[in-house]
């Protein structure tokens, strides 16, 4: 199933794109796709309800990000080989954890903001895990069980402030808008083995990013079993599970965005993302 | 005014600290100290109460952190000259900014946990700033009137996950239990300048750690407009502002927590937190 949360900022609703790729307001059945709601039984539940009885809504609605409430967002470093050498960071033998703000998480077709002092805004197409259960210190095994889903990321950076500013990534991640999420979240069920996804990124029609999910170096549910040794996850908690190669830091000349600048992000199952860049 | 949570996990209720010493039950006033509650023109009305009105609770309540819903927990790095040099970190031109996850925080009283593959978990008692306003690239002079208040806190570290497991630090600073926060939640008006506050920590009964705000490099409306530059601050986010000289990894050899020791934290007018380490 592919849910989705619509609407205006502040007034996000819960839905489900049903087979004929209508949206359906499940707002009579869940407050939001969010804590608790996010377990897979539940969400189970709700792809179970009779979508013909759940009010259509029309398909020019605001997509919001498909997940209320997130609680930390988790990146994981350089996790595909080409990505890593290609823009010049080393693949560590156990994988690199990064925090970006919640803040930084907005919808689908949400501009993204380019930052005041910002000069090298660059981009980062992957696939977001959404935790669905509560997660501490679980095996590889256990990892599918808190899964609630998966969703297209986009984990933008601003490279002076991530590398040059200080020492830690955090103030190059987190900038309002540096997390698109979505346009859904797709049930495992429906996505089955995420390394069948293929990723791409256009800025401006040209094609900067393309690669295979199958090419990650620590699969996703290692990744889960391996956040969950060092922090809680809870439902609500997103992992961004690493880029693939195509950065704008991997060009020669680098390439960085600026305002006026259209992205188109995709991947296999997770849907398309098209948004504009504004300047802040 | 001192606000302070109470009660079990899951059950939290706000209250507040009255002249005698009594916690007071705000839970008929506001239903939890988060989010917009945080805001000081909020929690100022709730300080004009009668708190003779208001329902006296126990003394050996539990108490909990004093922020309901934290949002996220911004960490800065290396701030006070002495603890710097001492620990082997190198003050930077501008603040180092790291996250922790918000799940690390819990009550001024709380075991601590040391998780199960640590051997280097260390401390460091700071003021922690709670943000009641939203905040987006202030200037240092607006700082002041988005500041719900200060807090003791703790920010705890498991050393080699900090600086020897992939280059980045969140993996040492998020663990559950590594951000103690309280006792209580200290308005502004209460507090004065920040700068007054000295700052202590115990080990078994042994000072580790002992030292002035006053010697902070950046200060706290600094630090509040400046990662504001780099993120959106929320009601309910927390700025921790540094540790002072003293941490563990500073002595020689290097002293670490382990199962069944005691701390004792403390900041004056901000209160104390003593509490158990125990195995995760």
């Amino acid at each position: 199933m592919r849910f989705v949360r619509f609407g205006a900022r502040g007034a996000e609703k819960p839905g489900l794109i049903d087979e004929g790729g209508t949206i359906r307001d499940l707002s009579g059945s869940v407050d939001d796709l969010s804590g608790h709601a996010l377990d897979p039984a539940r969400l189970d539940a709700l792809s179970r309800l009779d979508v013909t009885t759940l009010p259509a809504i029309p398909a020019d609605v605001r997509l919001c990000k498909p997940v209320g409430r997130i609680g930390k967002i988790v990146g994981v470093g350089p996790n595909f080989p080409v990505a890593a050498s290609l823009a010049g960071f080393k693949v560590n033998p156990e994988p690199t954890l990064f925090l970006k703000a919640s803040t930084a998480a907005c919808g689908p077709n949400d501009p993204i903001e380019i930052p005041r002092l910002a000069t090298r805004v660059d981009w980062g197409v992957e696939i977001a895990v959404v935790i669905g259960r509560m997660a501490k210190s679980i095996e590889i095994e256990g990892a599918s069980s808190v899964i609630a889903g998966y969703c297209l990321a986009n984990d933008l950076s601003e490279r002076n402030h991530q590398l040059q500013r200080g020492g830690q990534w955090t103030k190059g991640k987190s900038h309002d808008t540096f997390c698109p999420l979505g346009p859904w979240l797709v049930t495992p069920d429906e996505v089955g083995d995420p390394g069948s996804i293929d990723l791409f990124l256009e800025v401006n029609g040209i094609r900067q990013q393309e690669g295979a999910a199958a090419d990650m170096i620590f699969k996703i549910p290692y990744l889960v079993s391996y956040v969950s040794r060092f922090m809680r996850l809870e439902p609500g908690d997103v992992i961004l599970s690493g880029t693939i190669g195509g950065v704008g830091l991997s060009y020669d000349p680098p390439r960085f965005l600026k305002a006026g600048d259209r992205l188109r992000v995709g991947g296999t199952k997770l849907g398309e993302q098209e948004m504009m860049c504004r300047d802040e």
